[in-house]
């Protein structure tokens, strides 16, 4: 445990109190040169506008000024847990999103169906983003193969990704990855990083062999390409950190994944917001943390579509009565990093919060965006102090030194 | 190389874009009583008005608030160097900035010739800013002594001040100055911090006595003082960081000598700002970073000369459209410190900086100035965040993590 969770596990208490972290992925925009305003404040949101009136805004940098997160980085940061410090590897993210059964010393990496050409050069690092159907149905070609002690499970995940797991005596996963993440060259042979890792990477190099043998007549999904070798890290619990019973409220394997491994319940839902909140009051007594994944945001960002995104936003806005309706003690809106439509991908800007509750310290901003944000009373700061600040305004952390 | 630089340097790329950072010395200073408004906010700054409109500002601390930075740590600060991690000695700044050919052991210090009188107690620690013909005539007579394998190498700065390297085996620098930094007392005698530096000691001394009866006829400048032994340390280059190809347009040596540590080509340049930008012009296309420096703001802060400074900002601003008209993909503008012509030197106060660029989110700030800038969207920050910012705007940083 890193010194800033020690710290907060020393004075955190358990009360009845309830904390909703909602994280509107990718929320942080970038303004319409036409208009000056973001997605964000582009969109109508008289709920939220509602809620900063009483409650207290800023901008938090996920990772630090200037450094754009993926996924897993942007919510362990919310976590309150320092993305650099607990740095997670590809595979095993994937391996816990999709709920697989992970033992001590198992190695996961991150599959992808791909296709390559006769002489075996990567032409399509996706496989023409074949369906799940088709992934499942290859996945169970692949699946329980062994070389020597040494057994792979391969489990798919959505469209051309999988998962495969090597379990076996003091497998090691310090190798590189086999995709070369670009096109018109052979995938890379798996090379050991140190030479305790080279149980794996035999096994690797012979499963990728047996995989390109097998699947010969599946064009476009002819062959594999893996990355992000890695095992499954001993990270403190929110509960163990924070004493809190935290529950997952997400549909992405990949979210459901990441509050896995900080030890969260992840509730069974569906995927709209609606169903989320619908999940929420079903389980409102049950627990006394809920995280909630919109994911709508960020895919609309990622697509460079502006109006989805402003469109998502005013979805959410309609729906949030229904959240703030149950009055949590302490309500904390925010994104696990900016995704501007403008870029088209995740970026390093940083990301509006707002933070309700009956204890907080209200500012003058009144409509939540980037630029009223900016001027708000939280002023900026990183992203692993939205723990600390959600638990004190649930009356969950008591006084530091004599 | 320190945690912050480790993880720009894993997801810097290279990338077409250039990154201009203009700096301002001293920019940052002290209302005026009589009207309320600083050094900068007093200038007319029409273009640098034009820039925050379309870009974002906010204030940096070169090492920490509160902190009154010298000029390397303020420097250091701005290429991305922790200046406390990243610290020097003075003896190695002057070296480096006068190009001296340093080899590897070799220990510099700062030198001032002084002036003693017959009981050998100093009058005047820079024997009356002797003018740097008169300076470089008496190094001539110190220079190329040597004391048993130890030898000695004198080359003049500015006006009273000059640098000396010790050559030999095993010098180690850890020895005090001989500066008492006060009047009335004699030059300290050079002592040993670590046993190791006794070698270096024994000829640092032998080198003043030798010094003291070379000079005796040289009235005022009839003694010398050092300070700052030190050896040159190996850093990384922001080549090797940020994978730029970073050119320095400087004309006073320290400015030159810090850029070199961190292994920036010092172009050959005038020293009006007009001049540094026909530098930037000429060597546009060979770089994809330029530092360029700018000392009068500094000198009139430190004469106490508040006009003096406003007009250079103003003469700054008249002549910003020829660089401006290049278009670099970001371009910062912003000051190592603040010299506040009230205070007479350099103070703690942040230091405004700006920031354009295609992909930066605009704030409100619509004045360049301290009281603007503190409502910015870049926030209050520390100055080593300034060139990952940079680098991000400049899309040469990759994603961090899954």
């Amino acid at each position: 445990m890193d010194i800033d969770l020690e710290l907060i596990k020393s004075i955190s208490i358990t009360s009845p109190s309830r904390i909703v972290l909602l994280v509107l992925d990718g929320l942080g925009g970038l303004t319409d040169p036409e208009t000056g305003k973001s997605e964000l404040e582009t969109a109508v949101t008289p709920n939220l506008d509602a809620l900063t009136s009483k409650g207290i805004c800023g901008l938090i940098d996920p990772v630090a000024p200037g450094i754009t997160p993926g996924s897993a980085p942007g919510h362990l940061a919310l976590f309150g847990y320092n993305p650099v410090t607990y740095n997670i590897g590809r595979g095993i993210l994937e391996a816990t999103g999709i709920d697989f059964d992970l033992r001590p010393g198992d190695v996961a990496a991150r599959g992808n169906f791909c296709t390559v050409d006769k002489m075996g050069m990567v032409i399509d690092r996706r496989a023409g983003r074949i369906p799940t159907e088709k992934s499942t149905e290859l996945c169970k070609l692949l699946d329980n193969m062994a070389f020597d002690d040494v057994k792979m499970m391969v489990r798919p995940v959505r469209e051309h990704r999988f998962v495969v797991v090597f379990r076996g005596d003091k497998l090691a996963p310090e190798v590189n990855d086999s995709d070369p993440q670009q096109l018109g060259i052979p995938p890379k042979a798996i090379n050991t990083i140190t030479p305790k890792a080279a149980k794996l990477a035999t096994a690797a190099n012979k499963f990728v062999a047996q995989a390109w043998k097998l699947l010969a007549k599946h064009h476009p999904a002819n062959m594999i390409l893996l990355r992000g070798f890695s095992q499954r890290p001993a990270w403190p619990t929110m509960e163990e950190v924070y004493k809190l019973k935290p529950a997952a409220i997400a549909s992405y394997p990949m979210y459901r994944g990441l509050a896995r491994l900080v030890g969260m319940k992840c509730l069974d839902t569906g995927s709209t917001f609606e169903e989320e909140i619908a999940t929420l009051k079903q389980h409102y007594d049950g627990y006394d943390f809920f995280f909630i994944h919109v994911k709508k945001t960020d895919a609309a960002g990622e697509d460079g579509d502006f109006a989805g995104k402003v469109e998502a936003i005013e979805q959410i806005d309609s729906a949030l009565p229904g959240l703030t309706g149950l009055n949590p003690d302490v309500l904390v809106v925010t994104g696990d990093h900016s995704t501007p439509a403008l870029l088209k991908g995740h970026s390093w800007h940083p990301v509006p919060i707002l933070l309700c509750a009956r204890w907080c310290r209200p500012d003058r901003v009144r409509k939540f965006g980037e630029t009223d944000c900016a001027t708000g009373g939280l002023g900026r700061f990183p992203a692993t102090q939205v723990m600390p600040l959600a638990m004190a305004h649930a009356l969950k952390l008591t006084k530091f030194g004599a």
